[in-house]
């Protein structure tokens, strides 16, 4: 057997442990009782572990070397790549700094639980700054391991979740964003302040809303022979080619936020559902990166339901199924969908200000592994961010700042830049659909998502991972993410129409 | 570390392996949507890989040897015996065989499937003569890797799912049911003819039918804060400690089916939580075999559910679920609930013909396995026992007949004694049950099952796998498994109040 096929059969072995943990995980969040938590917890350790042993059994390295040699066409060659990136990302690091920094951030994490709601930052930072050191030397080792792949440690961090996307390409589209969005802010938050404002809030039947979102999941093109919706306390996406699982949750008094969050999630398992059928349960057959994940479910969400055409769809449907709703029309129903507000907190934030939440957190983290910020400045440097970027003060006020989310306290740096790549990639994305598809705005206000899936699965989602997240995104719509795209959607959604 | 610590450690392993089988099985019955079922396969059979390949690693035979100079405690003795009991099984079989008979119970069953429908006898042979002949290797295989333990190649088979049971002990105890039951059978059928027959069929809304499932299973001490009651097409239980997933399923027509398969399913499941917790994990904390599992759940459904004291607790609960009932008196519930009726259907017998059905498969298969009978011959020997067992005529009706259940097409031969063996030794327990709690009728009016649950958990429950089958029952009861605590059951029951 080719050295080439060995790893082949190794790397269908580790994707079948996956299946068992991305299960396994699924239930943990949506079926199990209270009671089974700490067997969970013990049997996906061990799988964890084995699925280690498989990834870093030393004949690997071997392999490797032999298949280099071996002469494979170009998309077992891109599969080797991907295989080696995943290997190397696995061995790089010293066993005993991953078990330290596993320890640090489950300690990180569970004391930040109680203390975020206590607004207690020097609790916090007496296990943050261990963490944060841990983390660095974790940034350093990985670039270390492939000096030529990353120009600093933070890029080495990025490529765990957005691979092919770069810091100083990162640097130069965040610029871009800082330069105009603050102003243009301003005035979407001026011009809804002078338009009628559509209060929706009543009381919806959470069976009702669940059946609105079945109804629109599959007029968005959702299979339920070949996948589930359900409940969860934080709405996500998961499953396997064949079985694509989305969660959502209901808010009696609120249907849109189920029905965006149900729209979202539907974007991640589209882009699951189409990847490459033949690269099935190898590397190169997987999704690319969390920057190109959350530029399908941000287009779904922000781009498609969100547009005026397919409002228009969705009218009728709300009034089907919300016959208290019958006299807002579909102008009025984007009013209320489409309002933009300044807020503290990044996970409530609208399309507008959102990005300005990603910046801010990027300049800090970027800056904290790379050693040119301390964790003591944090709280000094998001105040001044936060009112440099979206005019509001945050002194003090930690639970709403830099302790409102889960990612540091759990040790993702890095994580954070893929929301806002998305957001940028999906506005690319949907700009270059248009281009393509002329009769779009016609098409969607059918409820017509047939010409725009095709595209979306041609150009993206069978690709799987043999291209790089900038070269998918380039030969998608003509260039490297460039945040005029969606500052002109910005523009157009919110000051022109 | 101690050669035995060595073997705990390892066990350890397997036991969360089998945690992710079991909730991946339970997912696939389940949740999961029909596209997922390729990619569950696979993965349940790489699971099922790992866990052989680290139940047979080459150390453990060394292991094993070693323990035994070590000196443990009495109970890690015990422990030790279950685990090579469980080594033993695993490789004690060439692993051509092994293959040749997955591949062959694979073909057979399926084709079954079908085969059934069509009542094509000779269509089955064809591939179940290839079946029953690597069964037999199996079963000479087994006896002859531990020819201390089993007097016959069969008795190697039982163990897998009986141990502590053999064919000896079986012959006897189904030797005094065959001396009764059959007479018995006609007295009951007699008696009840002359009884008004109370009719239940109506319309009971399946939300509702579940209300009521859940009720009861709280009253009979399930934690649905450490279990869960869901949909399946066969009602089954599994799960681990601190997570127990019941399954029933409802009939729009008729309440009692499910409530009945709730109350079976909250039997086994009661067992399993009361496993001892220190052993959690480990061969000698598991339960104890197929016939004490089976004796849980029948005394669950049978002997309490079925009992006059436990219906009139019940009675107010159905009034109150189903009020179109509220003019059927307690009396008349149990009447509708303890119906005699022969029939050619195994799984859908009540509890008095039940037995008939088994002591005619044992006998069958026995001397199937040990080369006494031919596959070419059962119909004929299953006309005969069914004519003199049950009076019904089978002549030719092979689907109503020999093949109308899953075992033997996919290669479980030894498993139907303990179908038996439970429901004897249910009634053993029970009358256990009743000599040493006095009060308990006045107990199960009341709904309470707290020192049932508290007798069973000493003497049944918390004892896992310590003991064998018989010496379990023996030291809860008295006696070993004696089939005239079941007879005098019947008759008190059916001919006596």
């Amino acid at each position: 057997m080719s050295a080439y096929q060995l790893l082949v059969n190794q790397f269908a072995r580790l994707d079948k442990l996956a299946h068992a943990s991305t299960f396994l995980g699924w239930d943990q969040q949506v079926m199990m009782p209270p009671g089974g938590a700490e067997a969970r917890a013990q049997a996906l350790a061990e799988l964890h572990q084995i699925r280690h042993e498989l990834l870093t059994a030393e004949q690997l390295g071997d392999w490797f070397e032999n298949a280099l040699q071996e002469g494979e066409t170009a998309d077992q060659q891109a599969n080797l790549r991907e295989m080696h990136r995943i290997w190397q990302q696995a061995t790089c690091l010293p066993a005993d700094l991953v078990q330290a920094q596993s320890l640090a951030a489950s300690r990180c994490e569970h004391a930040w639980r109680a203390q975020r709601g206590e607004n207690d930052w020097q609790g916090f930072l007496g296990n943050f700054k261990e963490l944060v050191r841990l983390s660095r030397e974790e940034a350093q080792a990985r670039q270390a391991a492939e000096a030529d792949r990353f120009a600093t440690p933070y890029d080495a961090l990025l490529d765990l979740y957005s691979s092919g996307d770069s810091s100083a390409s990162i640097g130069l589209v965040f610029d871009g964003l800082k330069a105009q969005l603050p102003a243009l802010i301003d005035e979407v938050i001026e011009r809804q302040r002078r338009a009628p404002h559509i209060d929706l809030s009543g009381h919806y039947d959470i069976g009702v809303q669940e059946q609105l979102s079945r109804r629109v999941m599959e007029a968005l093109g959702f299979d339920f022979g070949r996948g589930r919706l359900d409940i969860s306390s934080h709405p996500f996406s998961t499953g396997v080619r064949g079985d694509h699982r989305i969660t959502t949750r209901y808010k009696e008094h609120d249907f849109i936020e189920a029905l965006m969050g149900t729209v979202h999630e539907t974007g991640h398992a589209s882009y699951e559902a189409g990847l490459p059928e033949a690269w099935s349960g190898q590397p190169v057959g997987d999704a690319r990166s969390m920057s190109i994940h959350e530029s399908q479910s941000l287009l779904f969400e922000k781009q498609l339901l969100l547009s005026k055409p397919f409002v228009k769809f969705l009218t009728p449907l709300i009034h089907q199924h919300f016959p208290s709703l019958k006299d807002v029309d579909s102008d009025q129903f984007w009013q209320a969908m489409a309002r933009v507000n300044r807020g503290f907190i990044r996970v409530e934030a609208d399309e507008v200000t959102y990005p300005m939440h990603i910046v801010l957190r990027y300049e800090i983290e970027s800056a904290l592994i790379n050693g040119e910020m301390e964790a003591e400045d944090i709280p000094d440097a998001w105040a001044e961010k936060m009112k440099a970027y979206l005019g509001l003060n945050t002194n003090g006020n930690y639970k709403d700042g830099c302790l409102q989310d889960i990612h540091w306290p759990s040790g993702a740096f890095g994580y954070f830049p893929s929301y806002t790549l998305g957001a940028l990639n999906a506005a690319q994305l949907f700009a270059a659909l248009r281009r393509d598809i002329p009769a779009l705005d016609g098409l969607l206000r059918e409820g017509n998502v047939t010409p725009l899936r095709q595209w979306l699965g041609e150009k993206i989602w069978s690709k799987g991972s043999f291209l790089s997240s900038q070269e998918l995104i380039s030969q998608a719509t003509g260039e490297p993410t460039n945040p005029e795209h969606f500052i002109r959607h910005i523009r157009s959604r919110y000051l022109e129409q």
